[in-house]
């Protein structure tokens, strides 16, 4: 798994954390749903999650379709807004659960937070 | 949800968001599968996650501790220590989900990480 974070966003590490978090369960949880063989597959490996930044609003979308179109599921995370942010920005988007080497492929270029 | 995080362990932001996210993630799989009830709760108020600082080992233990004997589930998590960290260094601590002014009860003393 895969969550790409925007980097434009003047967030705390707690406030990041938790954004990331959210993707993260997100992603689990229809993957687990869904596609059960890949959710156990990736349980099995230790659940694996990498963090990388984007520059922004742009790339962050950019990368939701690239990674759609090669057929991963994408969790796109809005905050609430109640602290440091206004409410409805999209923070950052979670990739995957799936095969590492494949998810690389589509994220390996990215710096990593 | 609330997860605790070691602030004595020097690591990236990025490091810190994958590890929250384990916990987040282990929390929430462990108890859509054994506390259906309040897993669907938390779910439908958006699955709220708080992320806390605790000054080391010690206190994350003791706060383990303490939630676990209000009833509370908790996922203590170990890094792999492929990167910046030794393996099998405990890095943070997920509790919950569950109702929110309960868990305050246990880590509302506790400053935002």
């Amino acid at each position: 798994m895969v969550i790409a974070f925007r980097k434009d966003l003047d967030l705390g590490k707690g406030k990041i954390a938790a954004q990331v978090a959210h993707a993260a369960v997100a992603c689990a949880l229809i993957t687990e749903k869904k596609e059960r063989k890949i959710f156990k597959a990736w349980m099995a490996e230790g659940q694996r999650k990498v963090v990388i930044r984007v520059s922004g609003l742009d790339e962050l979308y950019r990368l939701k379709e690239r990674a759609e179109m090669e057929g991963f599921r994408t969790c796109l995370i809005t905050d609430a807004g109640l602290t440091q942010i206004p409410p409805g920005t999209v923070t950052c988007l979670g990739i995957g659960p799936g095969q590492e080497e494949e998810i690389d492929r589509i994220t390996g270029e990215f710096p990593l937070l």
